[in-house]
């Protein structure tokens, strides 16, 4: 039997998304419980796969892992959840066989937050329309050798809330790095440290000017969507998630209320 | 020479402020940094002393220590703060020789940060008035051998912003752990669950119920106050400490709204 996760993650707590040896990292962790109950015997083995390897830093609420297994008994968010860490599993479904949550997906939607540095956000949508629809994305994206690195970007919306400046963005497929790209490009226009023609130019390749990556503890994998995925979540595994969720938007609000304090004491 | 430096730390990074072997806590980052700087030998032979050890969790903006140098050259908080991580030297003052930054003390203010759960504040007010003045606040810290029981609580102050309740308390010295109770029994009172007969009656040794700690992570150690202290600190430092400060408001507003929106999600 082949049975897909969706995973949430605090990004901030790990060394990014692929296994690596002796640190810790979201995929490591995620053997390590799943062999443990003996859900698993071997990623290799179970032909286990990751949808996205998010960078270092970098955190989601709905990256989807696939592993084979012949003990699906243990395989639920409750059980998994009870032994994982900063990860929480937030849906279960039943995929067929040649099921890899990568080349399955349909679209990907990530989230990038910015704190109001008094942007003119007009400057920001007019910059983002840019991006939209195919293009080569080269000067926005770290490049790996045989990508192609020509994209799609079917949406991209700003919204103001709490102080902040939320960027959404929709596509098929993203190249290494270009979300953070673009974002830092949509902050630098918003700054008026970017114009509009520079983009263009960049986009054409006309010019061959690189927009450095934006910071990737800002960036949130939100959501995977696949044609006929039906994740399913007990309402055990969703008040517990709500209960941790809380506590550490909480803890965050109080960090943030203190280092604010030190600031205006100074 | 002897030295005072007024510091700031983010607790939730250390094991707490005394030296332990084998945990980073924050008299030992200090200590190895002054000993690196070759501005001390030995703690001991300096009479290396802190004004308060906080608690594991507790964060301060303005503990002190103090102690003695023949090489007070490198002992700047410009050269300081550069080799210290999540602790920022906030000011420097020559002290006299036997200056104990704890006995020196004349009044100690801590700042308590919760996050508003819908409080009855009058009752809030009405409970915190109880604890002003001279009492017995054994039912109220964790007691130690030896130590008197009797503090002078001078002020408590409750103000909302930003969606938090900050308690500001004011007192000459305090018990173990006795802020963080009073802040509890405060929250209690405020949701209805503890009313003012029963602290009065902790208060006055007539009950042995005993109130448990409120979490470390909420307080803040906000300052030490002398009668002739004048700490100084250069413009480069200021700007530095803000910057950093600014740096960490903005990671944890960012963590906050990530977790706010993946509690509105679920």
């Amino acid at each position: 039997m082949r049975i897909a996760l969706k995973i949430a993650y605090d990004g901030t707590k790990f060394f990014g998304f692929q296994r690596q040896k002796d640190v810790k990292t979201v995929e490591g962790e995620i053997i390590r419980t799943l062999q443990k109950l003996g859900i698993i015997e071997d990623p290799k083995r179970s032909n286990f796969k990751g949808a996205s390897r998010t960078d270092r830093g970098v955190s989601a609420f709905g990256n989807v892992v696939a592993f084979d297994t012949e003990n699906p008994k243990l395989a639920t968010p409750r059980i998994l959840n009870h032994h994982l860490r900063d990860i929480w599993v937030l849906g279960i479904a039943q995929v067929p066989e040649d099921f890899h949550p990568r080349y399955a997906a349909k679209e990907k939607v990530y989230r990038y937050y910015l704190v109001d540095e008094g942007f003119d956000l007009e400057a920001m949508e007019r910059c983002a329309r840019l991006f939209l629809g195919t293009h080569n994305f080269s000067n926005f994206a770290k490049l790996e050798e045989f990508k192609n690195p020509v994209r799609t970007v079917k949406e991209i919306s700003i919204t103001q809330k709490n102080g902040l400046i939320m960027m959404e963005f929709v596509g098929e497929s993203f190249l290494w790095e270009m979300v953070r790209r673009i974002a830092n490009a949509l902050k630098l226009c918003a700054l008026g440290l970017l114009s509009e023609e520079e983009i263009r130019d960049m986009l054409e390749l006309k010019s061959d000017k690189k927009v450095p990556p934006a910071p990737p503890e800002n960036l949130v994998l939100w959501e995977i969507r696949y044609p006929n995925a039906s994740f399913e979540l007990d309402e055990y595994s969703i008040e517990k998630a709500k209960r941790e969720f809380f506590e550490r938007f909480s803890a965050a609000v109080i960090k943030a209320s203190i280092f604010r304090d030190w600031l205006d004491a100074l």
